[in-house]
């Protein structure tokens, strides 16, 4: 039975080493040859994907080329710029790949704005690095030109500038996705989390914060009626007692068993927690929702089942 | 009665003196107020616009930052980050446009890939002037990092790289802009002439090249039917005689009268004639369909008609 599936891509799927842009396509065209099973086995497949690594490359390039003539731009605007270049890859690599299978279904990238709350208490507490490191006296001087930035020492590193990582209440262009999927395209959206915006009014404000690729792609499936969020990493499935001798990976788990495990600290923060909170999130709004977390050469088993770790209700 | 209208945005839409984003954004909000009269109205609005001043300034930095771990994009994904950073401004901007009027629609950006012919002659004969300007020096250690591309000197300003602008031959996403429209909702597309690809068998190859974003405007116009193609631009109308005592406006022209004009070279290259050749080719492919030139701030007369420059097939 054809399914409505979201899957968010994990960074290893467009960038390992190299950051070239035709290393970051090739990476792309093997990513995609995993994404078309999807639409062979006619789902309807709606993609997101991280900017990590892309949106902190930029941030350095712009940040070594800013003038008075030609300033940086500022985050929101970067991540915006990132879901036009890892969208188009990812558009191309995919249109491609279907035309070989004979597939004749659209691809396309939505620039996409995500609502974040005003008094999210993430805009008090930064702690998302981002960007380049500094010595001291060159983090002093960033604090001197934008008294606005928080930075924070990384462990050994230098200093770093950190982000407020708010989470996310609204895709605004869902409404579009669904659309989009309705008609059969195969939409690429809230790349890199979502451009972060606050309503004020009638206005959306673009913010100075990035927000969680896993959780924007989890409030994604709710909005679009999604039945199933797949997310890819980097290991095929979520572990207890990782990288430890007695290590076990979960295979079919409930939401109140993964609860436990959280309260055992089972999952590490900024890595794989957020991973399963999204997943918990997203199988507690609806009755029939599933969610796997596993690894991208995984897809072809998933879709027999038996790999991967399935997250539903009970 | 409702029409299908494409517009495309003149540069000066976007970008005036001042190239913060903060400055860019503003000016596309007072853009927006004018495209909300299409919608107002019951038209069905596609948005397209130019990303000149944009591509050139985001090719600097990353010039600039360029580095072995974190290297220079290529033309293709540049053009492709400045799809989704103008787009994400001007979604924004006309979104709240919209919400200020009551009017309860989508506005999306779509990123576009745009065809060009692989044995276009352009490619023999790169002429568009692209990124920063280099001294005898540089441009020369630039020949030798980058052996494939072309430098031309610019009168007293030093060299400058030169890329080919091919013609656009097919929107490679217009099906699913075509879509979005007829769900009602405002698309904006094919931004800086789209990201020029070659078709190799089923590959679409990114190219280091431009297309004029009035060529790609036209050629989106033709694919999703419209009636009407409206090229914004810093002048009401289009003149002969320009810059002459007895210059004087076109208002209503047909094609065969501008063919004329064009002989006797009263249009400038790379500015005025483009906008009246993507005119005259709009034109010419149907017999209802009509292109008018004029400037941002004519709009509202536009709709009463008697502003700018009507062209019509007779």
């Amino acid at each position: 039975m054809a399914k409505r599936v979201v899957v968010a891509l994990g960074g290893n799927a467009i960038l390992s080493k190299d950051a070239s842009a035709e290393a970051q396509q090739e990476a792309l065209r093997r990513t995609a040859k995993y994404l078309v099973q999807f639409v062979k086995q006619g789902d309807q497949l709606i993609i997101s994907h991280g900017n990590g690594p892309q949106v902190g490359n930029l941030l350095l390039q712009q940040s070594a080329g800013s003038t008075r003539e030609n300033p940086a731009m500022p985050l929101d605007t970067a991540v915006a710029m990132t879901q036009g270049s890892i969208g188009y890859w990812l558009q191309n690599a995919l249109g491609k790949e279907l035309r070989s299978n004979q597939i004749d279904v659209e691809v396309a990238t939505v620039v996409t704005q995500v609502e974040v709350a005003k008094d999210d208490r993430a805009f008090e507490n930064p702690t998302k690095p981002i960007g380049p490191f500094y010595s001291k006296e060159a983090a002093e001087k960033q604090q001197h030109l934008h008294p606005g930035y928080v930075f924070s020492e990384d462990a050994g590193r230098g200093y770093r500038r950190v982000v407020p990582s708010p989470k996310p209440i609204n895709v605004c262009e869902a409404n579009v996705i669904s659309k989009l999927v309705s008609n059969g395209v195969v939409p690429i959206s809230v790349g890199g989390g979502g451009v972060p915006v606050v309503r004020q009014g009638e206005v959306l404000v673009g913010q100075e914060a990035v927000i969680d690729k896993d959780f924007a792609s989890e409030k994604l499936a709710e909005q679009v009626g999604a039945d199933l969020l797949i997310i890819l990493t980097a290991v095929d499935a979520v572990y207890i007692n990782y990288n430890q001798k007695n290590q076990t990976a979960l295979k079919d788990v409930t939401i109140n068993e993964l609860e436990k495990y959280i309260a055992e600290n089972q999952f590490a923060k900024g890595s794989m927690l957020p991973k399963v909170q999204a997943a918990i999130e997203f199988v507690q709004h609806s009755d029939n929702a599933r969610a796997v977390i596993t690894a991208l050469d995984n897809v072809s088993g998933l879709m027999q089942g038996g790999v991967g770790t399935v997250i539903s209700k009970k």
